[in-house]
């Protein structure tokens, strides 16, 4: 695919995402970590303005130099910019306008690439390709969020992505330790932090080549999980306890019967599926109360290729923190990842929402110890 | 006019405030106290088929009855209600079905009319309309404040309400002490808080017949009334503080000049205004910086013949206190008025927000201090 | 009694007050509303220390400059303070300094004394032995708090003044409307907020001349006062909710029997006593309950000399305002009352913990309606 | 040393380490992460009590049953516990009842220990020496916190731990990468969290020989470090921003001087001494700045012979993780360490206030990356 083709089908694919919403579901955010979808559509379409046309293309005129403060996230470098706990305040523009905002730069970025771009705007551009397609999976989850919290329980679509939540076969895949290489190699596109093919020692392991399915969990739950602190770490305890946490986001028990929220409405729980939108914190429990451990992010690496992966992101037990080698690079967009490398959890793996193109075993997600708004589940190890 | 031609009138007043906003406006809330346009357009509507179509409209059936949920306001009686803080989080239901809502209950509504209403059924639909009209005015607070606190300061409109902010001739009244009477009188609709007429006793007293202008609290702040902390009650000073207060809500300084958004947008400001959007901390300090004091509740009724009112609610410095013989109605209805009866100040008059028909001199609005995202001003006293 | 004596009457009642306490008792400030009795002794002392002989004793040298910022409470004009929250972080000055700063500025003022003074210090002299009256009973509701609040529940004292909360005889007084007149007359020592004997036109009403006990409060519990929302302020609600209060502060339930805490350690509910330590919040719900009011304090004090009082602060259903013609004195003792004048409720009467020759009918106390660490008790009205 | 010699010596250096306090420094809590010392002596009493006499002691009788409830600590499963930020509201225990308490648990113990401990019990006998040393530290860096965050300053004692705060020579060693083996090797005394010789590997560094100085860390400072975004993560930058931390903990520029606070007093900045008592966020934006980072733990490890060491924890890059074949022990002494590794950051070393015997080059200290109240300094790394 040429340039050209390429960031009109991300472009494009980010709207396909938001046709189900209704006007008004563009504009909340019931929650810090999530934004209004249409924000994340006047973000991504914001950064292709920033860091390509306003420096590269001749004689562009920014849409409106407002938006700036509107559409930054946390690029500090780039000026003030709307603290993010307030974008669910802000009304304007309005949906149309960012639409408006989007073709305004859709048309100028086409025209800019039909002219031929050297290398450096060739990286930027499949940068701002890879940030828009992290923003897709966002909007599903904020999507799912926003539609998940109302007391309507509204459904985005009957057909929607959540039926790709199947189960592997089950079994286990040992490894004899000794010396492997992680980290991305080639030239293909990758992020900074998973740049720098280096070498790590591992030890003896076993890894499952099935997600913890939701019948599973239910055990755990059954069995008082969320009531023994003996399985938790102590900032989960206070966190089960402060936000009296007792199931995964997204379950309801309704007159003895477990119900969970997906995309399609509210449903019976499928037993069948695996487990999701759980934190770092639960699918720690779960494992200490099985016996077993999450994997390290690098045992999850190593081991990849043996088992199917993809449907959830998988909490690992590894900090996320720079690889040997490891600095930001100058300027705005050395903010990307180097920054939030400390007090986070490292996911492997891809999800249901990840677009095509946007996954590969090296890839290092993270969040927070605490968040499950995202399609997250367990890989056991031990 | 008939019961049907007052219900009419009201209820299409409702639409008329919001006639200018984009979908997105109706959706958000940018601060603790202001609703989402939506909601005020279902929650009046609420009122409407919960006290008066449900009990007794035969063969009524309700619009959707999880709608309970999502439009109660602050009934308790009612049944489990979305906390006051998440109204901005609902996308759902949509702009559209409120509409709907509305179209399907004036239309139960009218038919039912018709048919005549008995006494009792008649008082709750005069309640409900001026419960409506309430609403109209926190309609034009809450559009004020949303827009008002875009960085992109959109206009309501070009022409708009806040062209009535004129001020009236400078003058004093003065009033000898003695016995007095106050309270409402009379058959006409009056809420529970303002009812039995009865004596009191007023001091000498001097009252001005001008509002506060801006010109003249531009004076204060320049002679650093924000900076000195004895003109200002405790709590007030906290609150200066800790907010970080420096002129009233919606002024700006911008390149050494003051600035203040209007429905209009953001726009010089007017000198010969009167000074609104003010909490009564900051009426207190700018009476006792120039030696005076807000006049009381009873003096502001006794001398109301004597001047202009109703460009701006006033702030008196009378706490909002049950008069004698005041007691709640049974059942949700008795929560209109009396819970509220501690810490608030009682406001008078009315302002370029309040509906045609919805003001008198013994009319008693209350806000907490701290308040002052209302058409609030400052009338003098000594 | 000589000026004189009467210092010394007051400086050594405030040791006798701290008499039962260890050392470590001084130190702690286990809520924000609550000083360390240490603090108190200083702060007292400080007062004579700053407004009597540092302006006016020639060659006094300060104990301690740097006293002033520790020892300063709300007189925002003499300089930073220690924030009210931190108090209980100070190990330092120590207790043994404290006292030997009592024992030098007793000292310096007795000295100051004998040589005679004007009518200027005099007053001075008369308001900061009030002042220091006022910390006397603080002192009382913090040391309480104190050894109330920790999980070995330790005595004060097998003897204290709570031996003094017994009930008066049960009857009704009734009054007839008119004009009467309120507010201190004379020339006797007397708060700035009580000042200026005016007319107040009341209506008719009756009041009773006994509190309400804790047998009669019990009923309330047990009828289920604290779970029905109907009786509160939608303010009082939400604490009762927040701060899960189900009985006044100091009562606990063990094994289905009620106990309270006074200063004699742990002991079962006295029935036939006062209740105590409540907040307005219940002294309102509970007189709704009862389909009475509380007095106003207008009421209260034109009705005082008709029934028994001073065990316990009552609270009225007034607001805390100033009275007509109530002007702040200028300088650092102008804070001392006029800057509460908002959000506050007034209290009439007197507690066991108030010193001899601290009480009459006119005196207006006043705390927010949440408090509830000060004897407090309910008077019912109608 | 015998069991009983270690025993005496280990408990007569908690006493020691509290030697120059006023009885009322003992008392207090002025942040969060500090306790009082009196707790420290008594929770370090509790230990031994509730997981030796209790359990083993034949007849022990509990000294008072009621201390398990203020001494406890973070010991889920013995009961229920005073919230640790309640701990600076108990005035009681005093201090003397509190060393009756360690008197009466001694003479116990000693008895105890003169009757011969099988190998269970000396093994929980040298965890809770262990434990006791771990709090003599925790002493030192509460006493320096409450005494330096007092406004008077007060001195701990002009000789004290602080002055052998010196600065090693100046230099680097370089390492080979390859397979290298940490983690405690041996039978002598070391925590779960060490425990697990396994092999890592590492990659080519070299490390500083010497830890920073005030003067460097003043240069940073001085360079605008505080105000660079770019040079901290986004957690940090919220810290910095939201405490408006500029300096290291105990520094105070006074005309244009810089000071610091030591447990001699208030005094000049010593240029020559390691900088110490920072966060995580600086020791790493410090680094960032000069281009440089911190070692991992394991580069320490593997270095710590080739240098100077034990003056301040060193900041390491690693996060807090399980050791290959980590898992937590049964009971409430299981709760020891791992349930803290989340969110935390390894520190190597010891420092000033380390007790002497209580360190080693695999013992792993960790820290929330914000805190700063202990001795914590800085090792270079490349």
């Amino acid at each position: 695919m040429s340039l050209l083709e390429q960031y009109s089908a991300v472009r494009s694919h980010s709207v396909m995402v938001c046709d189900k919403l209704q006007k008004e579901d563009y504009v909340v955010q019931p929650a810090e970590e999530v934004s209004p979808p249409k924000w994340h559509l006047g973000h991504t379409t914001w950064f292709f303005e920033t860091f390509i046309l306003i420096p590269y293309a001749v004689a562009y005129q920014p849409f409106n130099p407002d938006y700036n403060y509107v559409f930054n996230s946390y690029y500090e470098s780039i000026g003030a910019r709307v603290i993010r706990t307030d974008r669910g305040n802000l009304s304007r523009p309005t949906v149309d306008e960012i639409f408006h905002y989007r073709a305004y730069v859709d048309e100028a970025m086409e025209k800019f690439l039909l002219c031929g771009v050297n290398q450096e705007i060739e990286e930027l551009l499949i940068l701002g390709l890879n940030h828009e397609q992290q923003h897709q999976e966002l909007l599903w989850y904020d999507i799912k969020y926003i539609l998940g919290h109302n007391p309507l329980f509204p459904a985005y679509a009957a057909d929607n992505i959540e039926k790709g939540l199947t189960l592997a076969k089950e079994g286990w895949v040992d490894f004899k330790e000794g010396v492997h290489e992680v980290g991305h190699q080639g030239d293909a596109f990758h992020f900074d932090n998973e740049q720098g093919r280096h070498k790590v020692y591992i030890q003896n392991f076993s890894i499952s080549t099935r997600l913890v399915s939701n019948a599973e969990y239910l055990e755990f739950i059954k069995a008082g999980g969320y009531h023994d602190f003996s399985l938790w770490h102590a900032q989960g305890w206070d966190w089960v306890k402060e936000k009296q946490i007792n199931a995964p986001l997204y379950w309801y028990e309704i007159d003895g019967q477990w119900h969970r929220y997906s995309l399609s409405g509210l449903e019976s729980l499928k037993m069948d599926a695996p487990v999701s939108n759980i934190s770092y914190y639960e699918a720690s429990a779960y494992a200490q109360w099985k016996g077993m451990r999450l994997p390290t992010e690098f045992e999850w690496e190593v081991a990849s290729s043996l088992f199917e992966w993809g449907k959830l992101w998988e909490w690992t037990e590894s900090a996320y923190l720079p690889y040997p080698g490891f600095s930001k690079a100058a300027g705005a967009l050395g903010e990307y990842n180097g920054k939030f490398m400390v007090n986070q959890k490292v996911l492997r793996g891809a999800s249901i929402a990840t677009p095509a193109n946007h996954s590969r075993n090296t890839y290092r997600n993270f969040f927070h110890p605490d968040m499950r708004w995202m399609f997250s589940g367990i890989r056991l190890s031990k």
